[in-house]
Protein backbone atom coordinates (compact mmCIF):
# COMPACT_ATOMS: atom_id res chain seq x y z
CA UNK A 1 0.00 0.00 0.00
CA UNK A 2 2.82 2.23 0.99
CA UNK A 3 4.95 1.43 -2.06
CA UNK A 4 1.65 2.37 -4.31
CA UNK A 5 0.89 5.76 -2.50
CA UNK A 6 4.77 6.50 -3.04
CA UNK A 7 5.03 5.29 -6.60
CA UNK A 8 1.75 7.55 -7.37
CA UNK A 9 3.30 10.45 -6.07
CA UNK A 10 6.58 9.75 -7.80
CA UNK A 11 4.90 9.71 -11.01
CA UNK A 12 2.74 13.00 -10.14
CA UNK A 13 6.01 14.71 -9.27
CA UNK A 14 7.40 13.39 -12.78
CA UNK A 15 4.74 14.53 -14.78
CA UNK A 16 4.04 18.07 -13.08
CA UNK A 17 2.50 20.30 -16.14
CA UNK A 18 0.74 17.38 -17.89
CA UNK A 19 -2.84 19.16 -16.91
CA UNK A 20 -1.48 22.23 -18.68
CA UNK A 21 -0.04 20.43 -21.41
CA UNK A 22 -3.44 19.12 -22.33
CA UNK A 23 -4.89 22.43 -22.22
CA UNK A 24 -2.24 23.49 -24.34
CA UNK A 25 0.41 24.93 -23.03
CA UNK A 26 0.49 28.68 -21.90
CA UNK A 27 2.20 30.72 -24.44
CA UNK A 28 5.26 31.59 -22.19
CA UNK A 29 6.13 28.42 -21.69
CA UNK A 30 6.07 28.08 -25.59
CA UNK A 31 7.92 30.63 -25.89
CA UNK A 32 10.34 29.33 -23.23
CA UNK A 33 10.69 25.56 -24.53
CA UNK A 34 11.52 27.03 -28.04
CA UNK A 35 14.28 28.82 -26.36
CA UNK A 36 15.36 26.04 -24.45
CA UNK A 37 15.55 24.12 -27.71
CA UNK A 38 17.23 26.52 -29.76
CA UNK A 39 20.02 27.38 -26.85
CA UNK A 40 20.59 23.67 -26.60
CA UNK A 41 21.56 23.65 -30.48
CA UNK A 42 23.05 26.43 -30.26
CA UNK A 43 25.76 24.86 -27.67
CA UNK A 44 25.86 21.69 -30.07
CA UNK A 45 26.98 24.21 -32.68
CA UNK A 46 29.57 25.67 -31.16
CA UNK A 47 32.35 22.53 -31.12
CA UNK A 48 31.65 21.87 -34.95
CA UNK A 49 31.58 25.83 -35.78
CA UNK A 50 35.71 25.72 -34.34
CA UNK A 51 36.20 22.57 -36.54
CA UNK A 52 35.03 24.26 -39.53
CA UNK A 53 37.06 27.34 -38.94
CA UNK A 54 40.21 25.44 -38.48
CA UNK A 55 40.12 26.76 -34.66
CA UNK A 56 40.02 23.31 -33.53
CA UNK A 57 41.03 20.21 -35.03
CA UNK A 58 38.20 17.78 -36.52
CA UNK A 59 36.80 15.09 -34.45
CA UNK A 60 34.72 12.48 -36.44
CA UNK A 61 33.07 11.03 -33.39
CA UNK A 62 31.85 14.84 -31.66
CA UNK A 63 30.60 15.80 -35.18
CA UNK A 64 28.46 12.60 -35.49
CA UNK A 65 27.33 12.83 -31.95
CA UNK A 66 26.52 16.62 -31.84
CA UNK A 67 24.49 16.34 -35.83
CA UNK A 68 22.44 13.91 -34.35
CA UNK A 69 21.69 15.75 -31.16
CA UNK A 70 21.11 18.48 -33.22
CA UNK A 71 18.91 16.43 -35.80
CA UNK A 72 16.72 15.26 -32.28
CA UNK A 73 15.88 18.95 -31.38
CA UNK A 74 15.08 20.48 -34.70
CA UNK A 75 11.68 19.12 -35.48
CA UNK A 76 10.97 19.59 -31.33
CA UNK A 77 10.22 23.15 -31.50
CA UNK A 78 8.24 24.32 -34.49
CA UNK A 79 5.07 23.06 -33.03
CA UNK A 80 5.90 25.94 -30.45
CA UNK A 81 4.94 28.86 -32.55
CA UNK A 82 1.37 28.38 -32.61
CA UNK A 83 -1.37 30.51 -32.58
CA UNK A 84 -1.02 33.13 -29.49
CA UNK A 85 2.39 32.12 -28.68
CA UNK A 86 4.23 35.72 -30.40
CA UNK A 87 3.79 37.21 -26.97
CA UNK A 88 3.69 36.44 -23.55
CA UNK A 89 7.10 36.62 -22.85
CA UNK A 90 10.29 38.38 -23.89
CA UNK A 91 11.03 36.63 -27.37
CA UNK A 92 13.04 37.24 -30.34
CA UNK A 93 10.33 35.70 -32.55
CA UNK A 94 9.57 38.38 -35.36
CA UNK A 95 6.08 38.91 -35.88
CA UNK A 96 6.05 38.23 -39.22
CA UNK A 97 6.03 34.18 -38.28
CA UNK A 98 2.25 34.68 -37.76
CA UNK A 99 1.92 36.17 -41.39
CA UNK A 100 4.20 34.53 -43.53
CA UNK A 101 3.60 31.27 -42.07
CA UNK A 102 3.93 29.50 -45.48
CA UNK A 103 7.60 30.83 -46.08
CA UNK A 104 8.41 30.51 -42.53
CA UNK A 105 7.14 26.36 -42.36
CA UNK A 106 9.71 26.47 -46.00
CA UNK A 107 12.90 27.87 -43.52
CA UNK A 108 12.21 25.58 -41.02
CA UNK A 109 12.68 22.60 -43.33
CA UNK A 110 15.42 23.65 -45.18
CA UNK A 111 16.54 23.85 -41.77
CA UNK A 112 16.26 20.27 -40.77
CA UNK A 113 16.63 18.59 -44.39
CA UNK A 114 20.48 20.91 -43.86
CA UNK A 115 20.60 18.79 -40.68
CA UNK A 116 19.74 15.46 -41.85
CA UNK A 117 22.35 16.14 -44.85
CA UNK A 118 25.26 17.04 -42.03
CA UNK A 119 23.84 13.88 -39.97
CA UNK A 120 24.57 11.74 -43.24
CA UNK A 121 27.94 13.25 -44.07
CA UNK A 122 28.68 12.91 -40.48
CA UNK A 123 28.38 9.12 -40.58
CA UNK A 124 31.36 9.11 -43.30
CA UNK A 125 33.86 10.71 -41.01
CA UNK A 126 35.62 12.97 -43.99
CA UNK A 127 36.41 16.19 -42.58
CA UNK A 128 35.69 18.11 -46.19
CA UNK A 129 31.97 16.71 -46.19
CA UNK A 130 31.73 17.83 -42.72
CA UNK A 131 32.33 21.54 -43.78
CA UNK A 132 30.26 21.69 -46.57
CA UNK A 133 27.15 19.90 -44.83
CA UNK A 134 28.00 21.97 -41.94
CA UNK A 135 28.12 25.30 -44.26
CA UNK A 136 24.94 24.52 -45.20
CA UNK A 137 23.64 24.18 -42.03
CA UNK A 138 24.84 27.68 -41.00
CA UNK A 139 23.16 29.24 -44.04
CA UNK A 140 19.93 27.37 -43.29
CA UNK A 141 20.01 28.91 -39.79
CA UNK A 142 21.42 32.30 -40.55
CA UNK A 143 18.45 32.46 -43.43
CA UNK A 144 15.51 31.96 -40.85
CA UNK A 145 17.75 34.31 -38.63
CA UNK A 146 17.56 37.14 -40.69
CA UNK A 147 14.18 37.00 -42.17
CA UNK A 148 12.35 35.51 -39.14
CA UNK A 149 14.24 36.60 -35.34
CA UNK A 150 14.17 40.37 -34.18
CA UNK A 151 17.69 41.83 -33.25
CA UNK A 152 16.69 42.89 -29.63
CA UNK A 153 13.94 40.77 -27.01
CA UNK A 154 10.37 42.35 -27.14
CA UNK A 155 7.37 41.36 -25.39
CA UNK B 1 36.01 35.32 -54.44
CA UNK B 2 32.42 36.80 -52.97
CA UNK B 3 31.07 32.93 -52.38
CA UNK B 4 34.75 32.71 -49.66
CA UNK B 5 33.14 35.66 -48.13
CA UNK B 6 29.91 34.85 -47.91
CA UNK B 7 30.86 31.25 -46.27
CA UNK B 8 33.40 32.98 -44.21
CA UNK B 9 30.35 35.27 -42.63
CA UNK B 10 27.91 32.52 -42.80
CA UNK B 11 30.13 30.07 -40.34
CA UNK B 12 30.98 32.86 -38.08
CA UNK B 13 27.37 33.79 -37.86
CA UNK B 14 26.88 30.32 -37.20
CA UNK B 15 29.24 30.15 -34.94
CA UNK B 16 28.70 33.24 -32.68
CA UNK B 17 29.66 32.33 -29.11
CA UNK B 18 32.63 30.24 -29.23
CA UNK B 19 35.24 32.58 -28.48
CA UNK B 20 33.59 32.59 -24.93
CA UNK B 21 33.17 29.36 -25.09
CA UNK B 22 36.94 28.82 -25.32
CA UNK B 23 37.60 31.09 -22.56
CA UNK B 24 34.96 29.00 -20.47
CA UNK B 25 31.25 29.58 -20.68
CA UNK B 26 29.92 32.96 -18.51
CA UNK B 27 27.82 31.59 -15.65
CA UNK B 28 24.85 32.90 -16.57
CA UNK B 29 25.08 31.19 -20.31
CA UNK B 30 26.01 27.68 -18.18
CA UNK B 31 22.75 28.66 -15.88
CA UNK B 32 21.01 29.07 -18.90
CA UNK B 33 21.90 26.09 -20.54
CA UNK B 34 21.20 23.83 -17.91
CA UNK B 35 17.51 24.97 -17.44
CA UNK B 36 17.15 24.74 -21.20
CA UNK B 37 18.16 21.00 -21.55
CA UNK B 38 16.26 20.45 -17.94
CA UNK B 39 13.30 22.24 -20.29
CA UNK B 40 13.33 20.22 -23.13
CA UNK B 41 13.47 16.76 -20.94
CA UNK B 42 10.73 18.08 -19.29
CA UNK B 43 8.64 18.48 -22.24
CA UNK B 44 9.69 15.20 -23.40
CA UNK B 45 8.96 13.55 -20.26
CA UNK B 46 5.05 14.79 -20.72
CA UNK B 47 3.90 12.51 -23.33
CA UNK B 48 5.17 9.24 -21.03
CA UNK B 49 3.99 10.56 -17.82
CA UNK B 50 0.58 11.16 -19.38
CA UNK B 51 1.05 6.91 -20.77
CA UNK B 52 2.15 5.97 -16.91
CA UNK B 53 -0.65 7.58 -15.17
CA UNK B 54 -3.20 5.93 -17.97
CA UNK B 55 -4.44 9.70 -18.80
CA UNK B 56 -3.25 8.21 -22.55
CA UNK B 57 -3.19 5.43 -24.30
CA UNK B 58 -0.10 3.54 -24.45
CA UNK B 59 2.54 4.70 -27.73
CA UNK B 60 5.22 2.72 -27.81
CA UNK B 61 7.02 4.75 -30.95
CA UNK B 62 6.58 8.06 -28.93
CA UNK B 63 7.95 6.18 -25.72
CA UNK B 64 11.16 5.05 -28.28
CA UNK B 65 11.78 8.52 -29.62
CA UNK B 66 11.55 10.25 -26.18
CA UNK B 67 13.22 8.04 -24.35
CA UNK B 68 16.16 8.58 -26.71
CA UNK B 69 15.59 12.13 -26.63
CA UNK B 70 16.17 12.40 -23.17
CA UNK B 71 18.86 10.17 -23.23
CA UNK B 72 20.89 12.20 -25.59
CA UNK B 73 20.07 15.58 -23.07
CA UNK B 74 20.92 14.09 -19.96
CA UNK B 75 24.69 14.16 -20.22
CA UNK B 76 24.93 17.46 -21.39
CA UNK B 77 24.42 19.73 -18.94
CA UNK B 78 26.17 17.83 -15.53
CA UNK B 79 29.36 20.03 -17.15
CA UNK B 80 27.32 23.20 -16.70
CA UNK B 81 27.65 22.97 -12.77
CA UNK B 82 31.01 23.79 -12.67
CA UNK B 83 32.89 25.86 -9.98
CA UNK B 84 31.42 29.51 -10.24
CA UNK B 85 28.25 28.88 -11.49
CA UNK B 86 26.20 28.43 -8.42
CA UNK B 87 25.22 31.89 -8.86
CA UNK B 88 25.22 35.06 -11.89
CA UNK B 89 21.68 34.50 -12.93
CA UNK B 90 18.14 33.34 -11.37
CA UNK B 91 18.61 30.09 -10.79
CA UNK B 92 17.24 26.57 -8.28
CA UNK B 93 20.48 25.02 -8.35
CA UNK B 94 20.91 24.32 -4.21
CA UNK B 95 24.08 25.46 -3.33
CA UNK B 96 24.95 22.32 -1.71
CA UNK B 97 25.60 21.18 -5.12
CA UNK B 98 28.94 22.53 -4.63
CA UNK B 99 29.47 20.90 -1.54
CA UNK B 100 28.62 17.50 -2.06
CA UNK B 101 29.77 17.37 -5.11
CA UNK B 102 30.37 13.31 -4.92
CA UNK B 103 26.25 13.08 -3.60
CA UNK B 104 25.70 15.11 -6.30
CA UNK B 105 27.80 13.29 -8.91
CA UNK B 106 25.97 9.93 -7.79
CA UNK B 107 22.29 11.76 -8.26
CA UNK B 108 23.52 12.75 -11.86
CA UNK B 109 24.47 9.14 -12.31
CA UNK B 110 21.45 7.43 -11.13
CA UNK B 111 19.58 9.34 -13.24
CA UNK B 112 21.64 8.71 -16.32
CA UNK B 113 21.46 5.18 -15.50
CA UNK B 114 17.78 5.26 -15.25
CA UNK B 115 17.42 7.01 -18.23
CA UNK B 116 19.34 4.37 -19.98
CA UNK B 117 17.40 1.66 -18.89
CA UNK B 118 13.98 3.18 -20.14
CA UNK B 119 15.71 3.50 -23.28
CA UNK B 120 16.21 -0.20 -23.20
CA UNK B 121 12.69 -0.95 -21.91
CA UNK B 122 11.43 1.11 -24.45
CA UNK B 123 13.10 -0.39 -27.46
CA UNK B 124 10.88 -4.19 -26.62
CA UNK B 125 7.54 -2.12 -26.73
CA UNK B 126 6.29 -3.69 -24.38
CA UNK B 127 3.36 -0.86 -21.67
CA UNK B 128 4.53 -3.16 -18.56
CA UNK B 129 8.47 -2.60 -18.85
CA UNK B 130 7.93 1.07 -19.98
CA UNK B 131 6.15 1.07 -16.75
CA UNK B 132 8.55 -0.01 -14.42
CA UNK B 133 11.54 1.82 -16.36
CA UNK B 134 9.55 4.90 -16.46
CA UNK B 135 8.83 4.66 -12.33
CA UNK B 136 12.62 4.73 -11.73
CA UNK B 137 13.37 7.56 -14.24
CA UNK B 138 10.52 9.49 -12.13
CA UNK B 139 12.07 8.38 -8.95
CA UNK B 140 15.83 9.30 -9.74
CA UNK B 141 14.10 12.74 -11.13
CA UNK B 142 12.67 13.47 -7.75
CA UNK B 143 15.39 12.10 -5.47
CA UNK B 144 17.86 14.37 -6.99
CA UNK B 145 15.15 17.82 -7.56
CA UNK B 146 14.44 17.13 -3.84
CA UNK B 147 18.20 17.35 -2.52
CA UNK B 148 19.46 19.99 -4.92
CA UNK B 149 16.61 21.48 -6.18
CA UNK B 150 15.06 24.87 -4.34
CA UNK B 151 11.83 25.76 -4.38
CA UNK B 152 11.99 29.58 -5.55
CA UNK B 153 14.66 30.97 -7.60
CA UNK B 154 17.57 32.69 -6.25
CA UNK B 155 20.26 34.87 -7.44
Amino acid sequence: MKRTVIAAAVIAAATAGIATAQQGPKPEDEIRYRQSVMNVVGRAMGPMGAMAQGKAPFNAAVVQKNAALIDSLMGLHWNSFGPGTDKGAPTKADPKIWKETAKFKQAAEAGQKAVASLVAASKGGEEAAFKAAFGEVGKACKSCHDDFRTKEFHN
